[in-house]
């Protein structure tokens, strides 16, 4: 069985790469997942981004701490159970989104350019079965906020 | 069109996830890449393992200094030219490669064992497609070390 992951690591790396290049931000490459889940669903807890984004919740907590020193994020208590931290997206992390998602779309479409729409059907349908059982597998079998 | 690197950004983050939980070691999640190549090929300069990886350079001298520091690689300087380091496993990280080689096996198992024999040839061709794409996009097209 020839390496499903190698494939889909390098192909990662290679948008980061891209990412990084095209976006002149002091965004780390991670970061840029973070922009497009906070801005999508602004006022989540710690936990649910790191269930949503499939990260372990150390990984989140110490990401959130230096996207709110670099002033992109707001960490506030929750009314509801004081314990809970929400966050939400500065202006400055709205103002970089828009350019995010298009990086984001224009990647995804580069990519697929030369694949026909039948071929594209059938393996995005695959590649839904292997993110199900990936979840699964780490026991995150319901987090798709 | 549905986000592709959204899915294949949670299946390897899931990826990382199994293998951190699997492989009680010290090892950060970046690095199983690294054990996998330098153990497959021993004697590669930084820059080959960046272009293997499709890393940034910055990015696996970083990552390799914290592996020198942690007893798993040896740096030395190549004899034709002094200016190169070449990498090369220690025996600590020798010891664990066959571990992270079978986690890897186990994951790809596990991950494509609803998919039809069929639907993954498919699968992997199209994958294949966007790896070299993907390599293309960002000046790498060359890179299969």
């Amino acid at each position: 069985m020839p390496s499903i992951m190698r494939k889909m690591n390098i192909i990662a790396r290679c948008q980061s790469q891209y990412r990084s290049n095209a976006l002149a931000s002091d965004l780390n490459a991670c970061h840029h997942s973070f922009v497009l889940a906070i801005c999508r669903h602004p006022g989540l807890s710690q936990d649910q981004i790191a269930a949503h984004l499939c990260l372990n919740k150390s990984t989140v907590a110490r990401a959130l701490v230096q996207l709110e020193e670099s002033g992109y994020v707001r960490r506030v208590a929750s009314e509801k159970d004081k314990r809970l931290l929400l966050v939400y997206p500065t202006e400055r992390m709205q103002e970089i989104h828009p350019r995010v998602l298009e990086i984001t779309k224009e990647w995804n479409r580069k990519l697929s350019e030369d694949v026909s729409e039948e071929d594209m059907e059938r393996f995005l349908w695959v590649l839904a079965s292997m993110e199900k059982k990936a979840k699964e597998l780490i026991g995150n079998g319901g987090a798709d906020a």
